[in-house]
């Protein structure tokens, strides 16, 4: 497979490299994936995250499974296409990744030399391609964005969470790389803190202004008159314009029809599930009570912790696509 | 002083002893406050914390100091009390109580040993007082309970915010006491937890199921219809009925009225700042960036964090109060 550089994935001289984002932004560790098994692994203790990113890392490692593997037969491959397929439950992006090279595993009229060729082809493609729909959102969506606007965002949606410049956070840094005077309010994103821990990281390195605030002050600042747009992603969007992303994106956007500021959702088309009608059918993965303990709570302190929320489209300004920017409504008009 | 024994407050046999609210959940340790300056340090590091707790302990301090320092003057306890004052800004018991021993200190028609002996009078009546403020605030509340309900609370408002059984805490301990089947969701209240870590153990404590959530949460489980009732307490409330409380709060309050679930505050009458006309006039108390960073963020990570925001009136359906439960309408035209 042919080398790939971005933030949070390398693919460098025939091996894999992760950035371990759960050891970020106090270590840059990078972890090399050598099976299957270990990226499964890494997907599952987010090691990789951010919707776009773990479908272009599972589709790197499914790649270098079948290039490397001694004895790959079809039933081998499809069974890892499916370990990876399964790692996480909610972001579509995964299984539409995975789900390009089943098709290319279950092809009757391919050898197996151009079945593994094309499994390889079908990874670099998904890489180049991610990094293409990013640059398209940002384009899309950088007009929303005034000089002076103060911005907030939730979870991390930047080069950490995609192969390109990212999803909500690729509009942002198009606005000010654009010369726009902005300021980011970056939610820390609780429980796993991915605003307090990546996010910030980024608008470091790129040089945006930023505050990091808990996930219960944004209401204060919206009231404040701080707070000019909203961006986020998206894990997956229903047929409708419902659309699961990071808990606490829908407490968001009720705090934002309530104070009038626009909301938008940033994702690529990929991240559309057409199978699904509405937020409803959205499986909302639960993960581990003991992020939300944090070692803070009573051992055995009962806990809710899903890992998602969904976000009715009626309280969505916007859903900002590599294909346009559509209201709801234009987007079950044009899809 | 005579004895008094509560959940975070004990006074025996001339000593003052703080239970270190910072090191709950996992350790119960009992620190004794042995000075003005000691108290001030406490009350600063939030070891005692909840806007009556702090009252209490400041009142129970400046009884001590009165009756056990040599050399004590006017300008000394008025010294003392002015510190104890200051130690906390957005709390306006900590000041009621403070102001209720500074009168006697300035009265001029009582000798050194009579201020002395009614400083403590003073002290030991705002402890009972709070016991009995708590008392009737649930007793005034418990009726807007009704079995079967989900109960959201932010914060800590019980035993260890209070003197006697809390305030919105309170309110729900005796709907469970009187046989109410209720659920309790914990807002775990970052960036210091006092939910996660005090609320939890309380409610253990008190044998009432709850479920854990972060801040963010909550919203999820409004819309999903888990949530029929919101008690918080309160530092401050202004004459219209706005009011101060820890951050969060007004997030809550707006997610509340969204979603149409009544949204009630519990505090004593001693929390109402009649010079305070609108929440607008209350200061917001900041707190350092670290609170927030949690060593989880960049170490030079800018932040945002006041301790308290204001909830306006109009998200609120009513005022649990010691004197009865009134609509804000029903408070402005009462007091």
């Amino acid at each position: 497979m042919k080398n790939f550089d971005s933030l949070g994935l390398r693919v460098k001289n025939g091996k894999i490299y992760i950035l371990d984002q759960t050891k970020l932004p106090h270590d840059e560790e990078w972890i090399e994936s050598k099976s299957i098994e270990e990226m499964v692994d890494i997907i599952k203790a987010l090691k990789v995250r951010g919707a776009p990113l773990i479908g272009v890392s599972a589709a790197c490692a499914l790649a270098f499974f079948a290039k490397n593997e001694k004895d790959v037969s079809v039933a081998r491959l499809k069974d890892a296409a499916l370990k990876l397929r399964g790692s996480r439950p909610t972001a579509v992006n995964l299984m539409n990744a995975i789900d390009r090279q089943l098709e290319v595993i279950e092809d009757a009229a391919l050898k197996p030399g151009q079945i593994i060729e094309r499994i390889v082809e079908v990874a670099e493609e998904i890489c180049d391609e991610d990094v293409n729909l990013c640059e398209a959102m940002a384009l899309n969506g950088v007009d929303t964005i005034k000089d002076g606007d103060g911005i907030l965002t939730h979870c991390n949606t930047g080069g950490l969470a995609t192969a390109g410049i990212g999803t909500a956070l690729g509009v942002i840094r198009l606005a000010h790389e654009n010369g726009k005077k902005i300021h980011v309010y970056v939610d820390e994103t609780r429980p796993l803190l991915q605003g307090a821990r990546l996010t910030t990281w980024e608008l470091k390195k790129l040089g945006i202004p930023y505050t990091l605030i808990c996930d219960n002050m944004s209401a204060m600042l919206m009231r404040a008159g701080k707070i000019q747009k909203i961006y986020v992603g998206a894990d997956r969007i229903a047929k409708n314009g419902d659309f699961a992303n990071k808990i606490g994106t829908y407490g968001v956007s009720v705090l934002a029809k309530h104070h009038g500021i626009p909301f938008y959702t940033v994702a690529p088309m990929t991240t559309v599930d057409f199978n699904c009608p509405t937020g409803d059918d959205i499986p909302i993965e639960e993960r581990h009570a003991d992020e939300v303990r944090a070692g803070r709570a009573p051992l055995d302190a009962p806990v809710f912790n899903p890992s998602f929320d969904v976000t009715p489209n009626e309280n969505l300004t916007g859903l900002i696509l590599d294909q346009g920017l559509f209201t709801p409504k234009q987007f079950r008009e044009t899809f």
